[in-house]
């Protein structure tokens, strides 16, 4: 059970959106630059590194939707989603998205872990000072949104990834920005 | 040296924030409403909460500059902010605060942290749901604003407490969104 009292059967994060709708829209106009916003990195690509880092924080709702969202950018291909939260260096990517992925797992653990080896890394694979910045705060950004689904023990199904497969599809084909219009009001049932 | 090429002399977030303007709007928005928004916790209290989370995340930019607009909220206290970081427990403040800033150090550490005893104490001394909520959010958004800063090894004034009391005085009295206009472009000296 949640820790404070949520609209039933929204899950994880939706739940929280519904109930502080104030904190919702930059929360979601975050989610929408980060995520989709015009990038030289690609959605599916900034999707990974969001779904590697929620992994890393063990937040299943976080992982699932947007490894969902990753997979659908990615025709569908969630066995590379399910290897990336397992092992991204021996995943069938490019060297410049394992050394993003490599300074997101980083961050995960904390800014300052950041070393100057890890960025030499990514420049080498052809990263630029926008991507390495992107990368930075779309793990920093999921060390949030991670924490707040969880900080307040918020509900989320589990076993049933046709659910996630159509938020996934729903999410990257219409974005962030609108995602939570329509939910059950902040009173709980 | 940061990680990425940025504007000289712009300290912290705000060096971030001037390379990155699409990505400042948000994390601008978000922090207003959540340090600045009507609310029953006062300004001073919220800002606790993020000078306590930036303290235990050992950012250095971000707890002294939120320190100094907790400080400057309440009567120019930095002596009992400098307490609250070494042992809020011991600290002249109420109970309903303590346990909000105890459930704050828990998310710090990880969502899952956050107990149904945490949650139990916080209501006992009569926290409502939306100020559990703020507090996990608040700490949750910290994380977030931590690693920004120190993922990218930005450069922060140390030694200059005059610096970040003017800072404070003008968050505290001015707020968060406009506080990147006029900053250098992002291309770097």
């Amino acid at each position: 059970m949640a820790h404070i009292k949520l609209a039933e059967g929204v899950p994880g994060i939706l739940g929280l959106m519904a109930f502080s709708p104030e904190t919702a829209k930059p929360l979601n106009a975050l989610a929408e630059v980060l995520l989709r916003g015009p990038n030289s990195l690609s959605p599916g690509d900034r999707e990974m590194i969001a779904t590697y880092v929620s992994s890393q924080n063990d937040c299943y709702f976080c992982q699932t939707v947007h490894g969902a969202v990753a997979a659908h950018h990615l025709d569908g291909n969630e066995k590379l989603i399910d290897g990336i939260k397992r092992n991204f260096e021996s995943s069938p990517i490019s060297e410049k998205q394992k050394s993003l992925l490599a300074i997101a797992g980083r961050v995960q653990k904390g800014g300052k872990n950041v070393t100057a080896d890890d960025v030499e890394r990514a420049r080498k694979h052809g990263a630029t000072d926008k991507e390495i910045h992107d990368a930075v705060l779309i793990a920093a950004a999921f060390c949030m949104y991670n924490r707040y689904v969880d900080g307040l023990a918020t509900w989320a199904p589990e076993g049933v990834p046709e659910i996630y497969r159509q938020s996934g599809k729903r999410l990257a084909e219409q974005g962030y920005i609108n995602s939570t219009e329509g939910l059950p009001a902040r009173a709980g049932g």
